[in-house]
């Protein structure tokens, strides 16, 4: 693997102030692999979703119960949350666009679900073919009816730091469209740099400005792109307002088919070392989750863009 | 270019505590170019160091004086230190290993030097056939004579941060070392991390440890390479210390041909997107300096790997 003595890990330096231990929530079977064009064999889901839980995530979305017609590629959902060999401590959450998607993952037994709203009206336009007031109305019912029977909520927010119709996306807005998705019932927002704009400035206002609307950022996840290039420095950020979750994609798989500039998640791999190196606890096995991605990259026909991954798989 | 409306840069939003303006120490001629294999044109170079200086850059380091037989990359030092179209205000740094170094960068007329030593003994072996100690007896009559000249001296140290011989590099040692070339006359100590495997808890140490021992963060620069993704991250880290020189390569090119596993510098764009968006004043065209960076990558055959430049240059 690498050349330094002693395995692939960096030094151990704490940096004070920051969590003692992040939740890494994996996103690659779903926000990862949803845009890949060619189809991808559900037997080789079910695996990577096995190997990312021997690797030690502890959350792992395993698919969404969206509409084929809009995501052929995850058009297996039920079939591979149906067969995932599941590991004890395990979450597995499923994306759920609309009321019939939510009616797809609780006949399959799901316990958590996430749904996806969009900070900005175009993106909701786009990506919901809702407007922005639209989209919370066709929630409202779906968050309901998952928190009556039990089940987790997350809420993600797209397009929370610049978005490519808009431009430029107000604080105030971003908090408005947040709060209203935990005003709803969802238990946990995911804040999303969809085309992966902002800079580390953006991050610690928003998440102050969540802070100053009750919102705390023990309620907050951020969800990274690295498409400039700043997914870790805003990481970074993120963590020194409190923020202890983190949405990641092994790999750096991924990106928005409805977002043309989305390029890939922060990579799973890259987030270890950093956590790694902070002496942040996580829990991953780093050899384990680069050979997951190396292969995968396989399957995909291509190498990985994570650094980590390049790094680690030269031999 | 991109998406986004109203041009290729970031909203910004200043976070508190960081400098106003930085200095980028753009290396891409030397570091970014020593290490490609197939022959550059002279004139190649040059217009690339134009090009730069008509991007904004304002301190460019424009070649080696070293040994041809080492890096033959660069065995026209002579020619293209010689052939710049100087810019009012742009300084043009060249790297110096060694008193016969000196002799040819005086004979060209230059007037600002960076000598480039090691923080670990198995680095000082590979790469300059000195041992820790010799290195420091091999430099200091090269940097009298410069500084008797009236020649600026920077002081690269390389491996601050591990070693791929030795592993971790404790930071009493990195200190010590890192005096030895301010005490003999360097004006500006760069701090390397060679092989990309820093994070941000060890940058914020080691520029901790300087300051303890009298070297404030003002006579500090960073010098980081993406190999496992931390760069900029890293960078946010030492700004927060309050370094404001920050070493980055065009395109991300680079590498070191001793060191096997460091790959490319942190990218000029990526630290540009970085800085706009933090509001942090840096000079740079980035239009500009993407398709300076577009035009090099037609030269060398491959793509940029910095992610601004395959996020802007799409079209």
């Amino acid at each position: 693997m690498t050349e330094l003595p002693g395995g692939a890990l960096p030094d151990v330096t704490p940096l004070p102030g920051l969590p003692v231990r992040v939740r890494i929530v994996e996103v690659g079977p779903r926000d990862g692999l949803q845009n890949e064009k060619t189809a991808i064999p559900t037997s080789a889901k079910l695996t990577f979703i096995d190997r990312l839980g021997a690797a030690g995530l502890r959350t792992i979305e395993a698919t969404s119960f969206v509409n084929p017609a809009w995501v052929p590629q995850l058009a297996d959902a039920e079939q591979v949350f149906g067969a995932i060999a599941r590991r004890n401590g395990v979450r597995y959450p499923v994306l759920v666009p609309n009321a019939e998607g939510l009616r797809r993952a609780v006949d399959c037994g799901a316990q958590e679900i996430a749904v996806f709203g969009s900070a900005t009206e175009a993106f909701a336009q786009h990506n919901l073919a809702q407007s922005l007031d639209g989209q919370f109305e066709m929630f409202a019912p779906v968050v309901a009816e998952a928190v009556a029977r039990g089940m987790t909520v997350r809420g993600y927010l797209s397009m929370c730091f610049g978005d490519p119709w808009e431009g430029r996306v107000p604080v105030p807005q971003v908090v408005s469209a947040g709060r209203r998705l935990l005003d709803m019932g969802c238990a946990e927002l995911s804040l999303g740099d969809t085309v992966g704009v902002a800079t580390a400035g953006q991050v610690t206002a928003l998440i102050g400005a969540f802070s100053a609307a009750g919102v705390g950022a023990g309620r907050l996840a951020v969800h990274f792109h690295d498409t400039y290039g700043q997914a870790l420095a805003n990481t970074l950020a993120a963590l020194r307002c409190g923020v202890a979750t983190v949405d990641a994609s092994a790999g750096g798989l991924g990106g928005c088919p409805f977002a043309k500039s989305a390029t890939g998640n922060l990579a799973t791999e890259d987030l270890v070392w950093f956590l790694s190196g902070l002496g942040i606890e996580h829990g991953v096995d780093l050899d384990a989750l680069v050979a997951t991605s190396v292969w995968m990259a396989g399957i995909l026909g291509r190498p990985s863009p994570s650094a980590v991954v390049r790094a680690l798989a030269d031999g």
